[in-house]
């Protein structure tokens, strides 16, 4: 009987490539309930913008080249609608069953607004499936929409704002919390905002979009709507199966990304890790989270015996190209985690003062007690991604701000100044502390 | 009685202003042998070039500057010429005396060549102080040189290749080792060499220079000579006065940066630190380096009790707009430290396939027995600095290459791909270890 892994995008595909280097004769099987697998979703606000000019280029691999190259019995269009595992199979929409010895659950999430009328017409979108990208750069071209309202502040929000600005569109963007990229910073948001605006994006805070019609949002004219919130875990299926929901109400695992129920492994944007800041479970569905665990679960799910160690919540996101980049947590974050947090916000330039280049801004949060580091954010034109991998890398190390600040980074005047901005963002930190 | 500093440039002046904000009313003296103090000296090549205008530039805060709002008496053209610590006194070359209660020895190094005749000749240079650099613009100016041969191939001597290049001067560089950037590593020298090479660098290795005349070097042609070797730390005078010099033919010091005479301190380019791959003193003279050590016996010095855990080695330069950036240990330099090195060195885009951008190399090395990471280098257009930092905190850290492979890295298209090329290595080095 065959691995089965449900789910054919980032996780899913990690999980049985990985299961094909462990074990090279194992029959594996995977269902994806929609046409393509193995594409890189994080690049659909890329396709919609244009930069990327086909859809396939998005496709890392086609099921054909699993099928042959790596004996993967991939399925597409085959939707999942039960698991039995007293009985070790799932059913098909097509009532076909598919029986296994190990299973993957990689279901990932959808966008599933409440609350919101009018989402099913023609000029409403999400952006989650390279299937959503097409249909929404299809309209683009065809309908050449002048006004699109986006409905939420997260990544793709923002992502979605700057493709469409970029397409000459004029852009509002409403989000219901008061906070943008989901990381309830003031600071940061109030930075979001501003390299928005300054790019002609109108942005609502503390608006919830209400009723959809032809005409617009709430009143507020568009002739195209995209729905960038509301991202929930597909975990129906698992829990059905009788597998542990987690808290966040992704599925929980262990670190080898087992669940529950023995020989049942789940991976990606369905389910939870742990967080290394915390050491407790979290739901912080990324791309390269799904990767990862979705080779531990393959590995483990072949029979092998790999360990994911946890996540510390790093990411960027480009807007109209500058990199706003945060790891761990913020200030309010960290508190609600139970941290008394202390932080230090510097603006400093990325090389000596005698180079041209805007500053970059650099916040780091410590708690008071430990003087560990539990966060940080970078924003810059340059420089953003390497930086905050410093500090993630510096958070899976537990590391306190007395350690960070003596870190020996490189320096020479086209790259960085003598004292980099992490460093004197650590020194301001000391002295706060 | 004052804290007398030998030496105003990066750890004298850091440990002088340290010191000053550790204690407000403390007499502090800085004894300058040159004419300017606080300066850049990692930016003398790009004054050279032309990118940076001014020599002023350069200089971080004058004299004044530090006498009238730190309260700190800079004393330029102050060459000490003894310390008699039973006295708590140095000797000027004028005669004078300067009591002290603490000392910090900061006298950093000098490119000092044997074996080369012709040295002292108008059209013969040194890069080494703001000195240096104006006489070598102003010759390019005035003079205009059409080929000059570069004697040394370490990181000045690259540096100055490039600047002398983008003044349209044909460009011979002579390096005595095998090896270019002091790393001891045949594939990273091929790529420097290449970098060069195709920047119409002629580049001969192993070739020590012999004689200088006013025609050329040893035969090769040339109405300019740039030496950039033979880099020794200025211990003399602290060598005289019973400080302890390591084998390194630096200073000794211990993690406060005292030596072994109490009271007084050694930092910058004339001290040795602990490399915290090896626990172990190790002599890399860098300007990072040279200010956090200055800190940190500038502190000590005024009644702090401050530490240097420690250094990994971590360096990047630019030829031609390529950063060749490196940490911790290549595989041969491993070896000599007594590791039983691996390696892995790939080469991987530095964004998702679908956008633009030449690929980064990336090389890990780690201890067989421990799994340890001990090195590593990265040579990229961009995001090379931001990468060999993220090595350089691993090696902080003592970090395993299973635990690095699942560093949390930030992803996003327009930034990096979901698998870094820090972690493609992490995972290929996984397989060889």
């Amino acid at each position: 009987m065959p691995l089965l892994v449900i789910g054919g995008v980032a996780a899913g595909m990690s999980a049985a490539a990985r299961a094909r280097r462990i074990d090279p004769r194992l029959e594996i099987v995977v269902l994806e309930q929609g046409p393509a697998v193995s594409y890189g979703a994080c690049g659909l606000p890329y396709f919609v913008e244009g930069r990327v000019r086909q859809a396939a280029d998005l496709v890392v691999y086609t099921p054909e080249y699993f099928r042959k190259e790596r004996n993967i019995d991939v399925r597409t269009g085959a939707r999942v609608t039960a698991i039995s595992h007293p009985r070790r199979e799932v059913t098909l929409e097509s009532g076909a069953r598919v029986a296994y010895d190990k299973l993957v659950i990689a279901t990932g999430a959808r966008c599933q607004v409440s609350g919101i009328q009018g989402v099913r017409q023609p000029h409403v979108f999400t952006l989650h499936t390279l299937d959503d990208a097409e249909r929404m750069r299809a309209f683009l071209l065809e309908r050449k929409p002048r006004r699109a309202v986006i409905v939420g502040g997260g990544y793709i929000g923002v992502e979605v704002a700057d493709a469409l600005r970029r397409n000459g569109l004029e852009v509002t963007l409403l989000e219901r919390s008061p906070h943008l990229l989901l990381r309830g910073d003031a600071a940061f948001t109030a930075a979001v905002r501003k390299q928005l605006e300054a790019n002609g994006v109108e942005v609502r805070c503390e608006t919830a979009a209400g009723v959809i019609d032809a005409g617009g949002v709430d009143g507020i004219p568009c002739d195209m709507v995209a729905i960038a919130a509301g991202f929930h875990p597909n975990v129906e299926l698992a829990a059905e199966a009788g597998i542990h929901i987690g808290r966040s109400g992704a599925i929980r695992t262990d670190d080898r990304m087992e669940t529950n129920l023995r020989g049942v492994y789940a991976a990606g944007d369905c389910a939870e890790v742990t967080h290394l800041v915390t050491g407790r479970p979290a739901y912080i569905p990324l791309g390269t989270t799904a990767n990862k665990c979705g080779r531990v679960a393959g590995a483990n799910a072949a029979g092998g015996r790999e360990r994911f160690a946890g996540i510390v919540g790093t990411s960027i996101v480009s807007i109209f190209g500058m990199g706003f980049a945060t790891t761990g947590f913020s200030v309010e974050q960290a508190r609600a985690e139970g941290f008394t947090p202390v932080a230090a916000r510097i603006q400093a330039h990325p090389r000596p003062r005698y180079f041209p280049g805007a500053k970059t801004t650099v916040e780091l949060v410590a708690d008071r007690a430990s003087r560990r580091l539990v966060g940080g954010s970078v924003i810059g034109e340059d420089g953003a991604a390497g930086r905050i991998d410093v500090i993630a890398a510096a958070l899976a190390n537990r590391m306190r701000v007395d350690e960070f600040e003596q870190l020996d980074l490189a320096y020479s005047p086209p790259f960085a100044p003598v004292w980099d901005p992490l460093l004197v963002a650590a020194q301001q930190l000391m002295k706060d502390l």
